[in-house]
């Protein structure tokens, strides 16, 4: 929780000082003509008042390096990558650079070289990008002078900054879809069993139904977040003749691996059964005039953004911010 | 071609001009407490010598500001995502940080704008990412007083450093996996007639296919960058009963489409008909252990990095350097 307290802002600084809001600005930022005096006399009165720079906007203002570091384990995996250009397009946009930190590839292979490097030169905050929500990763927010927040990654500080997806909201997105298409009889494939995001994404499923007085027609299947496990699953429900008009598949490759089974059995699909996937791969790979089926965008860009926007925005509030999914009609479901 | 010159130092222009080279330096680093008239001085002389700091190594050497900006008029296009995260990779690993300027983003929507703004602050050199070959983008070089060199597009100034895909080895590594295989009936299917990328694949294609006395046993069929168009193509290869036992698709959604019309049509990939793609997406959005489609993967992450450690490397070696392709073969292949 942030602590709370009347904060002194930067216009306290001018009238106190009896400058003007931008000459106050400026002193602080160590840029623009002022002389040294009035910069000195602006730098006490700062000091007096307590006047404490919360965050990267503030940062800036003193004139701070404008560069923020971007620490992640791998920044060419598939998921991981969206999340960091979308912190980098916000920060460029923000006159902020970006010091990529992968820790892999540094000589220690460690976070701990990365951490070392990192404080050994002038940042003003610190991105940790993870790449999903499988496990909690350390926090290092202790190990900076600079605000840290993390994006797509569970730290083990409940006090931390995280931005993550809302895969409960996925899930109800999902199940809110299929039942204002009229759909009633709705089977879920996804990943394993311990997954975190398949988890709660069935929780959101299985709240939104309930609501709507419907439930599941049969357990859950559970395998991997592959097209193989799709395929599997499918040929499953066409053996033990599973009645039903939609099959939520937990992300686009398992809704892919399903239909493809359909297909070829003869199940038209959304005739039959509508789909509905997850994560939005065509919208990446495909030319959007190809888009066929039915997803939820997790939104990984604009978590990348929200958090590196967080990071600038002065004010850190700590816990959970949970980006908003998008729902994305196609033709699984048109 | 590099121009081959006696290259003059930061030393002759510190000999030159009588000073230190530590004065020298600091004068044309803009840093330092050096006289108005001292700077100027070392100034004419470094520039009467044609001395050209030409590289981030020599930058950095000078005490610059260790960012780097990376330009591109779409960082979230999924061709730019992997240049732009493989350059700030290789610049992170030499502590430089990315100032990523997204022109498309900007107030004023132009390149113009992002120009001048970050002329406006200190930047060691700029990276231009493009999305592709289809036009070459104006040259902003002489723009800047930092070294600038140009990441999957050509510019329009052959004297830059352009870092690109090569579509020849592309074409060439396609038809000599095919042939190894023993394949010599090849059909293939790409983009518009008037697309580079496709012009090129096909040449390198046909040289390779001609060194090995075989040629392609019909016209090449154009059409888009699609799957629907895969499918179409397949269709017509079907209904004029193409006697093929190859099919080199000019990217991997065009090879997915003509399998899976193939495979609806009985026709077995690749016993009846081997498949080759081109972009390696199963590589960037499946689980490896997925892989399915054989493919030629362009290098896209390599290519920022290559150019991003030709930025700091020194000698700026002027014209195309082409990114090596690597071929990754699948079941339909295998």
């Amino acid at each position: 929780m942030a602590v709370s307290k009347k904060k002194v802002t930067l216009s306290d600084v001018a009238a106190v000082a009896g400058v003007s809001l931008s000459t106050a600005s400026k002193a602080l930022n160590g840029g623009g003509r002022i002389s040294a005096a009035t910069r000195q006399r602006i730098e006490e009165t700062a000091l007096r008042l307590d006047f404490r720079p919360n965050g990267l906007a503030q940062s800036l203002a003193l004139g701070r390096s404008r560069t923020v570091a971007v620490l992640t384990d791998r920044a060419e995996s598939t998921f991981a990558r969206p999340v960091i250009i979308g912190a980098a397009t916000y920060l460029g946009q923000h006159e902020q650079a970006v010091l990529l930190y992968d820790a892999r590839l540094r000589r220690r292979d460690d976070m701990a070289e990365s951490i070392r490097a990192l404080n050994a030169r002038r940042i003003d905050g610190v991105l940790v990008v993870g790449e999903g929500l499988h496990h909690r990763t350390r926090s290092v927010s202790a190990e900076f002078s600079v605000p840290v927040t993390y994006a797509f990654t569970l730290s083990d500080e409940p006090d931390d900054v995280m931005f993550v997806p809302d895969n409960r909201a996925i899930g109800r997105m999902a199940g809110d879809h299929l039942l204002a298409l009229g759909r009633r009889r709705i089977a879920h494939v996804t990943a394993e069993a311990d997954d975190l995001a398949a988890q709660l994404r069935i929780e959101g499923l299985r709240e939104t139904l309930s609501e709507a007085g419907v439930t599941l027609t049969h357990e859950v299947l559970h395998g991997s977040w592959t097209e193989a496990w799709g395929r599997t699953a499918a040929q499953r429900m066409l053996a033990e003749n599973w009645e039903i008009d939609a099959v939520f598949g937990g992300n686009d490759h398992i809704a892919r691996g399903v239909e493809n089974v359909f297909a070829a059995a003869g199940v038209q699909v959304p005739q039959d059964v509508a789909l509905v996937g997850v994560d939005n791969w065509e919208g990446l790979i495909i030319n959007q005039s190809e888009r066929h089926l039915t997803t939820i965008d997790v939104g990984l860009t604009g978590m990348g953004e929200a958090a590196a926007a967080h990071l600038l925005g002065g004010e850190q509030s700590p816990g959970l911010h949970y980006q908003p999914p998008t729902l994305i009609v196609g033709e699984t479901t048109g």
